[in-house]
């Protein structure tokens, strides 16, 4: 019986990765991922057979797992973050569907929305909803339409991939939408190359947070309405009388 | 300068922490939790200072870390989970909001939306909405608008705290009221005692899952309208053309 393990390895650092990540790539024959972040893995695992695919060759990534594993080699996939949460887990599901005598294990990682948190302090400690801005898969109307639930919910947010340089505007969209409901002053926050060299944080106002520039490495965080600055950190309240 | 680390120790053995977690726990003097977590540390960090208060004391155990983080003490408050969802980390921050020479540090970890979904497959691999039944410290009516909102939305849904013995007919209430908007054959799952002894998984239909018992060591997931069940699995597309 062949395995292959989606592998969530954090934001990219070896110390935020969990022992159990760290221990099926060393158990590993083979470990497969996108070039970058086998990049971050390091020396820790540099005497493996690595292989990649470029980008949005993901379809091609999981082929070339499956074949890996009927090679008869034990097979991580790799994933920055959480490999359940924007990660590879589903679709490799997908094209192994009829595969019987493949194995499928997730392990789990910290996820952008628990890493970039930490950083801002606590912006996600009551309910809340994670939403990405790409379209590349799914429909604009869907993402707009979940905003819109997101912000009547009354939910704390975490925007994943708020922009790159062809979605240059797709950020100052969501907040448009956002501020048909939420107030202008909200608590806002966001996170740049999140445990990589050269993390930063601001806390910024819905408003503000509207005309900023952002990149794909960056993580934005949406307060709800008991959301409050203390001490230039985002704190949502979970409800205690202090 | 005093410091408070609040760390996510993921849930529960020692393979699911972060290398981070276990470093700044091995540096601390003190570490203060519930009980249960204090014990699931195990051996490890047995030479330690550990306190506790007991089960809804969190505000005495916040403050209990200020006094020590005064007393000259470096000191680790440890969360089940990620300490910035459902953890204390946002009531750390409130308490010591005057306490100019504390720095207070999150230390992320895996939650149990993560951790759950790796068992489960991949349920939440595409926007979610994470919602606590616990009506604790909220208002029952927001928890019901939160639900309605992510149905909604056509979010994927992790319910957190979906039962207890005093509040056994919650998880029914819920499922009543994602009913409206939901079809009753939506994929759902639930884990019992993620990474613990007894992890236990159980993929059903929201209509079935309307009338299962379940308890506090429980994680609920409910999927959006692209889940499908291969090989007895839980899997949200992300939306690749397979």
């Amino acid at each position: 019986m062949g395995k292959i393990y989606v592998v969530g390895i954090g934001p990219g650092n070896e110390l935020q990765m969990t022992g159990q990540a760290i221990r099926v790539l060393e158990e590993s024959d083979v470990i497969v991922g996108y070039p970058v972040y086998l990049q971050l893995l390091g020396e820790r695992f540099a005497g493996k057979e690595m292989c990649s695919t470029p980008m949005r060759q993901e379809k091609e990534r999981c082929q070339l797992c499956v074949e890996k594993a009927k090679a008869g080699k034990l097979v991580s996939l790799v994933c920055s973050g959480d490999a359940g949460i924007y990660g590879l887990a589903s679709l490799m599901y997908e094209i192994s569907e009829g595969e019987m005598d493949i194995e499928i294990q997730v392990i789990p990682g910290v996820t952008a929305a628990s890493s970039g948190a930490a950083e801002l302090g606590a912006p996600l400690n009551h309910d809340f909803c994670v939403i990405s801005l790409s379209d590349l898969l799914t429909p604009w109307e869907v993402i707009e339409k979940r905003l819109t639930a997101a912000a009547q919910g009354d939910f704390a947010i975490a925007i994943y991939n708020p922009g790159s340089h062809k979605r240059v505007d797709y950020l100052q969209r969501a907040c448009d939408i956002l501020l048909e409901f939420l107030p202008s002053n909200r608590p806002c926050g966001y996170v740049e190359n999140i445990g990589r060299e050269g993390t930063k944080i601001t806390v910024c106002s819905l408003e503000e947070l509207r005309l900023r520039q952002v990149n794909m490495f960056t993580t934005v965080f949406i307060g709800n309405s008991t959301t409050k600055v203390i001490r230039d950190k985002l704190v949502t309240q979970r409800g205690y009388q202090v």
